[in-house]
């Protein structure tokens, strides 16, 4: 039997090894064929657009990546896979992304033009992968992840590209990012993840892994406002709106984040880390879509907070409820910090589209938030229906290419022998405290 | 009586609930009458104070919360309210800060207009703040912390008002912030702080805690030149020499650190991990008033080389002074790092403006430095009159501003019951590994 | 006998504090003689190159330092001395750079005038000798450390000088930075490194050394586009060229260090932390010549792929036949990480070189690469060429310089009497993890 479950271990590592080598010829072909510096760029917008990426790239490798170390005895998967699953969609999205361009305009050369607002979209289809990460993470193999990056990548371009297409105004992904990458994971989650990872004894944190989770909070909740003003015109007023908004929405939810898990967590009263790690941040993912309009301060500290006693509940209440009523075992609460603010997030921003001149913003202010606007037969109303319409496509899309990818991961991969357990697939030192009782257990 | 102290913990918990309740409800209502967002303000300028802005909030999130994590069992809490402390102060300070600029000028509308400076202002104003929590952090319930938050506003605002209506150049605040918040502190520690906290056995690091709190170090140490730049206008001269000046300050208060560490720690003549944590820091503070100064570079390194010898002193031989002989428990040492270093920073500012135009800036280049220097009687000594005696303002402000808060703080809030202890306050994972001599214990 | 040992150690330290001290007063000497800012330097173009100057900063103080402290016992000093060469460094690289500059052109002042360039060349400097203390960490003495800070800052600025005067095109210091620095680490390595360093049970990570020494490899590869943008005009082709060349050869190298680490580490057949905290930055080491050059994007995959390839078979196969065969004892890898990729990306940058104009960069793009092509005997083979003669001549300075420094580091210093182990220089706290079977032997 054992000897049996090894076989299974090492054959998965064999076929990650495989699809590494595949998914990286293929990139090598397309890029040698279509591949190029943006030489059209607008040189001085390029480089102002650099800083931020840079921070949305520390979201991503230092935010998402750490934010998951809190698994104690996963904490080198958490970072590792977080690592490499990075580093492929960047290479895959400006493909599939190229490849959806062509598929919706035939006119339209297949070409791939890297320039900074590139490697910033890659990083936003990373963070959606890595978002669904978080609802199965210790719970799939190295390999199932590079089947999911895969497909997740091509799902997330074709409902990006459709959000382009319809002029909807998402610039810092709630819907596009947070609400696609949740409800893939969470979907994930439901079909994959057997019943002995429910109530597992190594799904938890320990003292250091939760202050290393603490580092991927924090570089989260600095550089969200870089997160959701990055595509913004460099410089512009609707830029600058998103930094106002999204710092005020994170500070709300930061605030009622800690407030409510005091008077939620029913056993001791206390701050849950769990809380305090993840619903401060729901005011920044609420805050995805409308974060550049015009919605006047006061009420981004009020979405922000609203998110923030949603998202705390949710770890506080939902979570366990889901568990065992529903039987789906989200390992890193994405239902609480990504689903239900990403898809808040789209309502609000349907609403505040559906009001968006009154506040007298001028015809270019309109335009760089709504890339329709120009239209004459554009109006407020007709772009809060946009806004309605895509959250519903995002969600079909979401579900539908995450029953595929789960289908595939399953018929093509299989379950980890341990769950939650670095030692599956890295190398561990001699020396991991992990366990005191391991110790404590030999004394006589 | 254990009973009784329980009851007193909860107590503290619920009252904290509530204050969050109060200032939220009090930030959204004056967020919903006057703030807006800074339609006038110069767009090209506010974008590129944003990177700037950025940096300083990883000093403040990140620096800040990771350098107090040295407390063995009392990490949780650094970084926690840390990021709570900074929360608040976020929506509090511009609200302060708008009514103070009413008050001192009537004709002044009422008004909070958003846009990176703002943002940048909030961040020093929660760097006040945070050194102060480092003076009597593990000794102060977090209700408590919640009271302090909410005065020192008031009084950092107040003398920050001040400061600009005297025409004061202080640009990275070895007054406004460094000062003030230490004075502050120092009165809360010497009138709060019961006996039992003095050489508490959990007020120490373990060799975890003394690397995590590193990361803080090191992001405060990086940063800095941008603390100390971020006001100046983006681009200018003034801007340059504070980047070099505060980078020479640093680099050569470290090295110093390493020194004077190596030869005052009389017990085993090695470095001190306290000292390297914080000393080599101090250049950063004593150039906080003269970083933007045509002090030519020798000067910001012998500046930067005296604070690190004052700091390495204050730490290695006058803390444990203070605590036996004054009954001054200063937990994380900001008389050493903050008030001595930036009272220095006070009085060499006061020195350099009083020779400001030596070496020939422009008018508009001292401008830049002085806003008042455009004024007909202003003259290069009558500025350094001005320096100093915002100094002594400075150290009165906050004086009055501590004297009252604390008092506030002990009538309405009560002590924990344990000190530098997580779990008052925190739900703490089952698996812990602070004391190994538990374990040991168990060995029979 | 331990007497002895002891007095060994207390007079490495006070050589050390003598070295800082002198070293010291050295720098405010020269800074006091020849040190302005730069009054005449573009300021737009110096106030954008500063972000990427922090960016660059975060890779040396947080990258290396934390990179090395996968150590065990040896955290405290791999952040210690990291912090305080950088510092030195800091000072002492703007004076050697003023000599070398005027040794060469005996018409140009003597003047050290500082901007941000300044700052960031500086950066560069202290990232050689970083990579340098990566080959002898754990095995030399603070002190012999100081005097290779010293020494090695001569040899690079000359270096770098000749590489200007040449003409060479090394944006992000393959050759300059990264071969310099390794050929002079693994030199000092081996004339250095007693034999009872080999197999040294204290040379090993520990779970959460690992993860602590994640943190340094997450930052130096976010940060390296900055690296080897750092140096190109602000807002030109070229500068966007080295972000995108840098992030794609980085991702290849990061995917293939994953795939060779499991192939390839014979024992297990599963990722190893030393891979995975190394070899995934090959691909930055290795873009470092060619990074701002018109190569395509798919040749960026290309070359980051077969540098990950080659530095991953380094850490798995060559590095313990050096140690076994030649006796060469490479602390972190320096061989493997800097070295090969370094003269990789040389010789890449040579080949690219001879076939510069081929895609059609016009002559001020051209010039912005390669500072001698408005030459009119300027050919491309010719730039070719004189990149080849520099790699060999980098390589002879790095031998040269480090054979003088070793000998005067052996002459001056003495090797730690306790290697890998902090005690040897830090105060260690009471309570420390390193050996949880210090516990468990003691159990009855």
């Amino acid at each position: 039997m054992r000897h049996l479950a090894e076989a299974v271990t090492i054959s998965e590592q064999k076929k990650f090894a495989l699809a590494i080598v595949l998914i990286e010829i293929f990139c090598v072909i397309i890029h040698g064929c279509v591949a190029d510096y943006d030489n059209d760029t607008d040189l001085p917008d390029n480089a102002a657009r650099y800083p931020m990426w840079q921070d949305i790239n520390v979201m991503i490798f230092v935010g998402f990546g750490f934010l998951m170390t809190f698994l104690r005895t996963y904490q080198f998967s958490a970072v590792g896979y977080t690592f490499v699953i990075g580093a492929i969609s960047f290479q895959l999205y400006p493909i599939w992304e190229a490849i959806w361009k062509c598929a919706f305009d035939l006119d339209s050369p297949f070409k791939i033009h890297y320039n900074t607002l590139t490697l910033m979209t890659s990083s936003f289809c990373a963070g959606a992968i890595l978002i669904t990460f978080g609802g199965i993470i210790g719970k799939v193999s190295c390999f199932q992840m590079a089947v999911c990056t895969f497909f997740e990548t091509i799902g997330f371009t074709l409902n990006e590209r459709i959000s382009i297409n319809m002029g909807v105004a998402d610039i810092g992904g709630s819907m596009v990012i947070h609400t696609y990458g949740a409800v893939f994971g969470l979907i994930l989650a439901k079909i994959l993840i057997p019943r002995s990872a429910f109530c597992h004894k190594k799904a938890e944190s320990n003292y250091f892994s939760d202050l290393t989770s603490f580092i991927g909070t924090i570089f989260l909740y600095m550089y969200w406002p870089s997160f959701n003003a990055g595509p913004a015109t460099p410089g512009s007023q609707a830029q600058n709106r998103a930094y106002i908004n999204t710092m005020l929405s994170l500070s709300a939810s930061c605030m009622v984040a800690f407030l409510i898990s005091l008077l939620t967590r029913s056993e001791d009263k206390k701050f849950n880390m769990i809380d305090i790690q993840n619903a401060t941040l729901a005011g920044g993912v609420a805050m995805g879509t409308c974060a550049n309009m015009n919605i006047l301060p006061v009420w981004a500290i009020l979405i922000g907070a609203l998110a923030g006693v949603v998202s705390t509940l949710g770890f506080s209440k939902l979570q366990s409820f889901l568990e065992s009523k529903i039987g789906l075992h989200d390992t890193c609460g994405i239902m609480n910090l990504h689903c239900m603010p990403g898809i808040l997030g789209g309502i609000w921003g349907a609403i505040a589209a559906s009001k968006a001149s009154s506040r007298g913003d001028n015809a270019a202010q309109l335009l760089e938030v709504y890339p329709k606007s120009s239209l004459s037969d554009w109006s407020q109303s007709k772009q809060g229906g946009i806004q309605v319409a895509f959250l519903f496509i995002t969600i079909g899309i979401a579900f539908g290419s995450a029953l595929f990818t789960g289908f595939m991961m399953k018929l093509l991969g299989n379950t980890p022998t341990q769950l939650f357990e670095d030692g599956e697939s890295y190398h561990i030192p001699r020396i991991r405290f992990e366990d005191p009782e391991e110790i404590i257990n030999k004394i006589p």
